[in-house]
């Protein structure tokens, strides 16, 4: 019996439910392939906050460095919501593990079920065919530099107005965008071979210095992929416009935040899209969707994008792809059986085959 | 007869063809409300490039200060692409005008013309009644902060890695956000008295400033206006979701390129939709489309984000609303009598009413 640790982060929200359902599956796989997944939960988040104080433990990061993988569900809601910059928010927890575990990769697959195409708020033949990736850097730019609130008594370089001021700081790299590129590229090389990377090269330093580093590791490296340069403004259109050409989209962590979320929606079932966060240690595992704190507590949430991030996990972790292929086949297929949970449901889903959260879960086991 | 000077900047690739029919119909539009709109063309953009070395020439700046308005097509084209942050190029001549002019507002109205509601890519029950305006701050943040590129010989903080940094700032003060708060909370109480403020106040400081002066302005100042606060990577996703619940969004630069972009895209007639530019003097008023490059000087482009342009400069300019409306319900009827441009024919469309840029321009002249 091969033995793996599994940190799991259940997190705020929907995610002590969600994540109990993942947890179903993999021991469900793990009893077929003769593997032994050993999980242990910790703190992070919201939860965090309230049992520890911080977002962020110690504790959790060590846990999470020494497992073999991480398994979260969701952070966050109205309860610590603040625009005090000194008190602790859920979202730190999460920022701070992807930068703890230097999990510089974030992809998001965004794939189209058959059985739910009509949930799509798009045409039914705009969204047909769609299967793209977004990579995203997860670590820079953004979300990790320097930012600052002050107050200007001065009012200077303005039109002399006195008053607050803040910045935040978009920096990057030469390291960090050739390391994501070759991740983008690789990721490529086992799809249909294109990379769409995105930047605002008309205004951005960072954006050219991107354009010109991806650029350069795509034609000496990789010169059997496609590289397309779009603009971040442009691509929020053609998302919409034609979401089935796109193959790999590769772009900066805030840009790969909007997008991905806009290529989520296209598929109309963010229940459903699941999310790998990749650096040099271990990974991390988690659903697109956020915590859905107004349905949490009332075991209705949609487990399925927490199986699906099982799913990547023993693709990506552990090389199980039979294993992956048999949870994505048992969701494939209960999908078609007309299986829902309640925010999957249309007009025409009979009431006996819409299921609660552990409902799903046991669906996802016996289809297995 | 009263008398307006307007400075035209028709720019590059379909750019001229396009202003010369906003040009036509504003001419039409003076003799029957006896007006002289007194048009002189200047430089601006790649064709400013070529003639005079740079994208803004100090005239063209002094010109559109002394102008009652600017009317301006579009910049930009592959001719003038690069990544050397010390080429000049088209780009910096629409932020320089911006900027010279202090055009902090940029309003892009966002609606469906009945006529034209299948070519959207979004399914007709999704975006019946979407009417929406997009508030953008566009004289600061990322676009006009401090930005750098160097060598780092010492790869000082990163993992030892020497190489290429570049960094661009996100910077905002307190002023500038008071001031596009009260644009938006304006327009909203012309329309249907709700401001959606986005931001991304879980990560950057910038916005939970944003998010605090937009409450404090609305709740002192616009007690009657509704605000809501939305993540912008929920609101990409919301777009697409549920666009006709939106109203008035007011945002940031950047987040406002890529929003008003996506809202633009959904309509799925981008040939129709025009932005005004306003700050403390002169405004400025152009397409929301670019300089569509692979059909410039084909005669063929469709110049009615052009000419609605024009509409808006009636309107918000010289307060002419009678004009405006004149406008709008004559490219309102002549759509609905099934005349179109190529980028709006459909496999329905019969032959004999596509008309050319030229032809088009005519259409609205005789609707008038
Ligand atoms: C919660 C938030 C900080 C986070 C992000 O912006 O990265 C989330 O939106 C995501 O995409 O995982
Ligand atoms: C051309 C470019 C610099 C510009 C911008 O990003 O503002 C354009 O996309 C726009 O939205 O007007």
């Amino acid at each position: 019996t091969t033995k793996y640790n599994i940190c799991l982060l259940p997190g705020d929200g929907i995610g002590p439910e969600i994540i109990a359902e993942g947890v179903k599956v993999l021991n469900a796989v793990g009893a077929k392939y003769d593997t032994e997944f050993a999980c242990e939960e910790s703190l992070i988040g919201g939860a965090a906050i309230d049992a520890a104080g911080e977002p962020l433990p110690q504790a959790t990061l060590d846990a999470a460095k020494a497992a073999d993988a991480v398994l979260l569900a969701a952070v966050g809601g109205p309860k610590w919501d603040t625009t005090d910059p000194n008190a602790p928010r859920p979202e730190q927890g999460l920022l701070g593990i992807r930068k703890g575990l230097g999990l510089y990769t974030n992809l998001r697959p965004v794939q189209i079920f058959d059985a739910l195409a009509g949930a799509s708020t798009l045409k039914p033949e705009v969204i047909a065919g769609v299967d793209l990736m977004i990579v995203r850097e997860l670590t820079g730019g953004l979300y990790f530099g320097k930012r600052e609130r002050f107050y200007d008594e001065e009012g200077a370089g303005t039109n002399g107005a006195k008053g607050q001021r803040a910045y935040d700081t978009l920096e990057y790299r030469e390291y960090e965008i050739e390391r994501i590129a070759r991740q983008a590229f690789e990721a490529a090389r086992k799809r249909r071979k294109k990379v769409t990377s995105v930047d605002k090269a008309n205004v951005l330093e960072t954006s050219r210095m991107w354009r010109e580093i991806v650029h350069r590791i795509g034609e000496t490296e990789y010169p059997d992929v496609e590289i397309e340069d779009l603009l971040v403004d442009n691509t929020a259109m053609q998302l919409i416009n034609r979401p089935a050409d796109f193959d790999v989209v590769v772009t900066e962590n805030m840009f790969g935040d909007i997008l991905s979320d806009e290529a989520a929606q296209i598929t109309g079932s963010l229940g459903m899209l699941a999310s790998a966060s990749l650096g040099d240690g271990t990974a991390l595992y988690e659903p697109s969707h956020g915590s859905a704190p107004d349905i949490a507590g009332k075991g209705i949430a949609n487990p399925l994008a927490q199986i699906l991030s099982v799913e990547m996990m023993l693709r990506y972790s552990f090389d199980m792809n039979d294993a992956a292929d048999d949870i994505r086949r048992a969701v494939t297929n209960l999908l078609n059986d007309g299986w829902r949970t309640g925010d999957l449901k249309d007009a025409t889903t009979p009431a006996d085959k819409v299921v609660n959260c552990a409902g799903m879960g046991d669906l996802v086991v016996k289809y297995l």
